[in-house]
């Protein structure tokens, strides 16, 4: 962009800014700690050291940020809230939170909204450090969002500038003019869904149909659903709840990963551009596909022998995975090869861009199969110039480069960590399996939460080596600001003026 | 290309041409089984099939081949072999292949070069059907490089006009200025190479360091090696062998899958071009990375007391995986979760492009990470303009574009199989465990050969359900053919004029 050295000041101010916005939660937190009657110094101890260090980075300089030292806000932002996230773990000092490896990764976990746990005893943990989890989760999600609209979609990362066009963000920038506006409106719609699924929870429970439904189980779920993120204080995760529950919540995690544009046009009146959107028939048809495949696996199975669960606990646990929130009903490690094998390549498609969903995102791959299937058409053809056509309009051919190249190194990384995993397993812990190596190492990178084996849904990563955890929090964060920010930053090139 | 309709019978007639020229093995064959005693008729039977099928297509009008006709050629081609090849099997009526779909399946496999086997007991198949299991991997590794130089690198098929380049048959071409004379050169060095490793087979055994090899053996194992294809007569394949054996195999093993056009060049005593190629230098790296790890996983397992045979077998299993060829001297299925893992990995990369080998080839590899590296450049310095470079030369951005849509392409239709692998199980086998679901899709696809579990380097793939038959069948002539041809006479619009 510019050929003076990154300025680094901007973006270490603009990370003291959230870093000071982190004080209300904190407050928040300590505050039901307080209720309870549990330690609020956990939270108090971090609200002061972020109150000092936000206010101290924000005396710095701020001018307008670039390119590069956007780059360098995404990736320092989600880092700084990790550490002062794992804070109050190491604080409180119950269970296994009280090692510092443990805490950040459940903290980086928590804000990247993987959802994937360290914890193996769910009572060692107080309610205020189960509200910290979610809230960390629903942060996570929110930042995704305001970062979809405000960064990603002005730089270019493996097609973001695509998921601008296809996200209509412009036609909502058009509505507020300003992109602070854009940001405001899309937290606005991510608020309300995370309101609407506390009150729709709290319906079920005055109707009789959740017994066990508490304001703060409704509370610490709707943070962790609508986010697509997936941390439960309940062991069992939604296994604890009614089976009207985990209908209610299936809409929600579906919403969660759905555009959030384009639910404001739907909110506004607007179906037609739901309707019209490609991507959103994509998402439908994976949904739906893999539901129908993994209830098919499960009705030979036989494990189910009536056609409501059988269906509920199919299409819960897909949408489960392909939105990446990472919720189970029931321990689906125990379901049959080909159940699992379909919840593991579901792993890697992610819901819509423009969502809080992580993983590789229904537009790339939907890019992907629009433009081989015209490249075979143009191996026939070579004359002939017929664009991809996303939702009628074209995409650029660079853009489409840019996405198969997005694909290509999120499954280059994959593979990498996969073999770090079985290394570090046969080096420290006597082996891992291949399927739980590769599930784990998925279930992370692309930050859906639970895997296969020890890491299943009722499991917990806490058996990793230290070493494959400090990966893996390190790759939960590459993986959730989209790889490109932090390989950047890792370039030599960028630090040199 | 034209926009008439695709000329179906300039393809047909080179078929023909295939077909006529198959009496040749047959007939060989034929005298062999005689020699041994064993029935002649299987193979005479097919020899006058294919010499009336052949002369009778023949018949049609030839033409130049056009691009259209090129893809209807190369796909009808290997399609027509593997049902010829299947007539002895039948006709032998021996063990398992006296099934059809079994024999199919051999038979497809072995002019794929893939070298899986559903052969449950070797004893019950004769020497005849054995050599012709070997023929068959022969004749399907010269049409590889036949189809290399003559028709892949005329048209782009993901990244073939780059092969073109980097593989330097246009060098090659300047040299002997007819394409026919290009495709002579590099099938002399194919049929020196096979006679060399014969010749090395019998001075070993004539020095006393290979009691056990005949000169059928040596025959036998020199067709199916060069061609980085794996069939063996024997069960144990190259367990069977002496250390002294399997050394001198990893060299020609390692040689099938090295770029034909380099080593002509250095047997004319220019080594400059085998080592100014940047893929030699990757291809070796990823041979030598993957052994040394394979080596400390072995290590750390404690199989093997002494350090020969653990670097002997685990740089003799990695060579065999990586140039594709499929040989075991050990039963790897037993090894631990981490050497498996990595072998399983190393299916995805192949060997050089303008050999022998299969899978998506390390030229393929190279130039997806050496393009990655330069977008993360060109991410900090969108102003730069800085082409990404094989030995020295300029790669075109269209090209970068084709290859990764050929690795996407690959990896798709290998998730697709893996769904199709653990669907069939279920419905008929009682399931398949998801990592060998995924390594025998894997080693088909990418014509490897030995998988994992039941379908290990010691097993066979006779137990799986027919439709998995017949769709690997499928599969391994795709993968074999470069994906592309097959999808593209697919189309309608290829048959549209
Ligand atoms: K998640
Ligand atoms: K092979």
């Amino acid at each position: 962009m510019s050929p003076v050295a990154v300025d680094w000041r901007t973006s270490a101010t603009l990370v003291g800014t959230v870093l000071k916005a982190l004080t209300v939660p904190l407050a928040g937190t300590a505050a039901v700690a307080a209720w309870y009657g549990e330690a609020t110094m956990p939270f108090l101890v971090p609200l002061g050291l972020t109150l000092v260090a936000g206010l101290a980075l924000e005396r710095f300089d701020r001018r307008d940020l670039g390119l590069r030292e956007s780059y360098l806000m995404v990736a320092l932002t989600w880092l700084a809230i990790a550490f002062v996230g794992a804070i109050p773990f190491v604080l409180a000092g119950q269970g296994v939170l009280a090692d510092p490896i443990n805490a950040m990764f459940e903290s980086m976990s928590g804000v990247t909204t993987t959802g994937a746990t360290v914890i193996d005893s769910f009572d060692a943990h107080g309610k205020s450090i189960h509200l910290w989890r979610a809230l960390l989760q629903w942060m996570g999600g929110l930042g995704i969002l305001v970062l979809a609209v405000a960064v990603l979609s002005q730089i270019s990362v493996g097609g973001a500038q695509l998921m601008e066009t296809e996200t209509q963000t412009q036609d909502l920038t058009k509505l507020t003019p300003r992109i602070e506006e854009t940001a405001r409106l899309l937290g606005m719609l991510y608020v309300g869904l995370t309101a609407l699924m506390v009150l729709s929870w709290l319906a079920l429970r005055v109707a009789g149909l959740a017994p066990n439904v508490t304001l703060y189980q409704a509370v610490a779920h709707a943070f962790t659903a609508v986010s697509t993120a997936g941390f439960s204080p309940e062991p069992a995760s939604l296994g604890y709840f009614s089976p009207a529950v985990q209908w209610v919540t299936i809409l929600f995690m579906f919403a969660g990963a759905t555009n959030f544009v384009l639910m404001y046009f739907l909110l506004e009146g607007d179906p037609s551009r739901l309707r019209g959107s490609d991507e959103f028939r994509f998402y439908l048809g994976i949904v739906l596909g893999a539901a129908g495949l993994t209830a098919a696996f499960l009705a030979v199975d036989g494990q189910f022998q009536r056609v409501e669960p059988l269906v509920r606990h199919a299409l819960f646990q897909v949408v489960s995975i392909v939105t990446t929130t990472g919720y189970a009903t029931v321990d689906f490690d125990l379901w049959s090869a080909g159940a699992k094998h379909v919840l593991f390549l579901a792993m890697f498609t992610g819901g819509m861009a423009g969502s809080t969903t992580c993983s590789i995102k229904t537009l790339r791959w939907l890019v992907v199969v629009k433009s081989l299937r015209r490249d075979l058409f143009t191996e026939i053809h070579p004359e002939a110039i017929r664009p991809v056509r996303l939702s009628g309009q074209a995409v650029d051919e660079e853009t489409i480069k840019d996405i198969y190249g997005y694909v290509l190194l999120s499954l280059v990384i994959f593979a990498l960590l996969t073999v770090l995993v079985v290394i570090d397993a046969t080096r420290v812990a006597g082996g891992v399996g291949e399927f739980e190596a590769m599930a784990a190492a998925a279930s992370t990178f692309l930050n859906i939460g639970p895997a296969f084996g020890a890491a299943g849904p009722y499991g917990s990563y806490l058996h990793f080596p230290d070493t494959t955890k400090l990966a893996m929090i390190a790759l939960m964060w590459v993986g959730r600001i989209e790889i490109i920010p932090v390989l950047v930053i890792l370039t030599p090139a960028y630090w040199r003026s």
